[in-house]
């Protein structure tokens, strides 16, 4: 028994160390605290302008639901291009509502969600998340996410940062992903899109495999705050097919720098462009890419399309 | 288009008024409001044992894990216990951890889930919560849910309380279940248990039948909690198989005081001792029904076990 564990544990650790990191190398002319002050800065102001809009009633018609998320979306992406132009107005920005805008020369781009979980914020149901990440040559390079927590009559908001090599933080303190190694004693996270295609089959497939094996598989709805709570050490791993870069550009990073890991669904090196992405607290990379990995290449062989996409056309990246 | 919906709306409300109420039709010898106070002390009184243990460190050893949980359930429920007794020596009692303790001859019987959500509060993930939930004669007569919200860095809680006919309130307001009439724009919650039997699979297919026709299907594990939410009108319906009398006696009782309406998932009348338990904002019930009956139906058929269970054999009841 003895011996067993330690050779797993010494597979295990092999394991984590191949996962090629994703975080940017260098945070180029800016230093890293500049950057991620600024990026703070603008989650903070879009998650003021969420939490402004957090008790507003939404139940007298569907329509003013409706637009009660929109609004609240458009205004807080306003306010965060705000501030991203005022600091840095060559900057190229990626956002959910607004799409592409400012010069493609750029070294940087701004990937912002505005409103991370807009169901879960339409019902009040915790958690969503104001989420903006930054890259460097394609790379995650600094990373805000606000999450809200609690719902009616206790919301709160927790703050979870990054930047490339400089270390992950909830509310100004370290944070660290969980040191659980074994599938059966993990919390698992995961998340179904908009779109009922292939994919989505294949992970409602991997939802009921999981749920069986581990000890349970939540589906929380807000990308950004599953990976922040990987990060944090409360879950193991979450993992979803055709997120966008504005979901994925903050959340990837802060995991990696709590010293998770980070990949595509079939094992190979993730980048923000990619249509999916497994985080988790390293250990368990590998024994859960043994049943994840295969039901990705099977998808592949269907030929389903696993390009990159998102990607602004005449961006300089390294990846 | 405007006739439809009339009509629609019509057999909507004349299906909501089908649904027998699950409440007690009386209180007793004891006053609802003497009964409410003391329901809402116990789960305080739990709430603060639970409380003290949420932020103690869990990831020094696995086998520490289950400790501090094991040891958080039992000290909570014992507190609890002192409680119900200090003020009704002569009551019936069923614990998760202490099983029947009491008068098999009393008209009360007190359900008490010391620690709800259990994987949740080991892992520190948001929501695990205490339910108290007391019978009058077999029927929920009053109840009281704290829920912990928020995790790491954000704990808080949130007090939900009900008595049959009095209404039910969350942190002292009243509240009240949604009013979405329309699957399709209905944000809907389930769980899985332990047991990975016939109910489990047939769970496992109406998670994915939902998913794919609602908002969304939550996950979030913790059965008070998820009833709770249904009560607040942040999601309208949530559905579990093999739920225990201490996981169920107060959430029901607050989705029906908020408006709600609570079935069997094959669509009978419910007790707290069945097997399976459908609660929702009620204008949905029907609805919800066409998929989840037959589906439970079909469990029947097969010859899985719907008796009721965990019922003392003296306690006298009027179901």
């Amino acid at each position: 028994m003895t011996r067993l564990r330690t050779k797993a544990l010494a597979s295990q650790v092999s394991h984590q160390t191949h996962y090629p990191r994703i975080g940017a190398k260098t945070t180029g002319t800016i230093s890293p605290s500049q950057l991620l002050q600024v990026v703070e800065t603008t989650a903070k102001t879009g998650a003021e302008v969420v939490m402004e809009a957090v008790n507003k009633p939404r139940n007298i018609t569907y329509k003013g639901l409706t637009d009660l998320v929109t609004e609240t979306d458009k205004a807080s992406e306003a306010a965060i291009l705000e501030v991203v132009k005022k600091n840095f107005s060559d900057h190229l920005i990626l956002g959910e509502e607004g799409g592409i805008i400012g010069d493609t020369s750029s070294d940087y781009l701004w990937c912002i969600d505005p409103l991370d979980g807009t169901t879960n914020f339409a019902h009040g149901y915790p958690s969503f998340a104001v989420s903006v990440g930054v890259l460097y040559r394609g790379n995650p390079a600094a990373a805000s996410v606000v999450e809200f927590v609690g719902g009616p009559m206790c919301w709160n908001t927790r703050t979870f940062s990054a930047t490339a090599g400089g270390g992950a933080l909830c509310n100004g303190q370290k944070i660290h992903v969980s040191s659980t190694d074994a599938v059966e004693r993990a919390l698992l996270i995961t998340g179904f899109g908009y779109e009922h295609d292939d994919a989505w089959s294949t992970n409602m497939e991997l939802f009921k495999e999981f749920t069986d094996v581990s000890r349970g598989v939540r589906r929380l709805g807000a990308a950004a705050v599953d990976m922040c709570h990987v990060a944090l050490g409360i879950a193991e791993s979450y993992w979803e097919y055709r997120l966008k870069p504005w979901d994925m550009a903050a959340g990837v990073l802060i995991v990696e720098e709590a010293g998770g890991a980070v990949t595509r669904m079939d094992g190979g090196k993730f980048s923000v462009f990619d249509r999916s992405v497994l985080v988790s607290n390293g250990v368990l990379h590998s024994k859960l890419l043994e049943r994840i990995a295969p039901a990705t290449e099977n998808l592949k062989t269907k030929g389903i399309d696993f390009s990159l996409w998102f990607k602004p056309e005449d961006y300089h990246t390294e990846l």
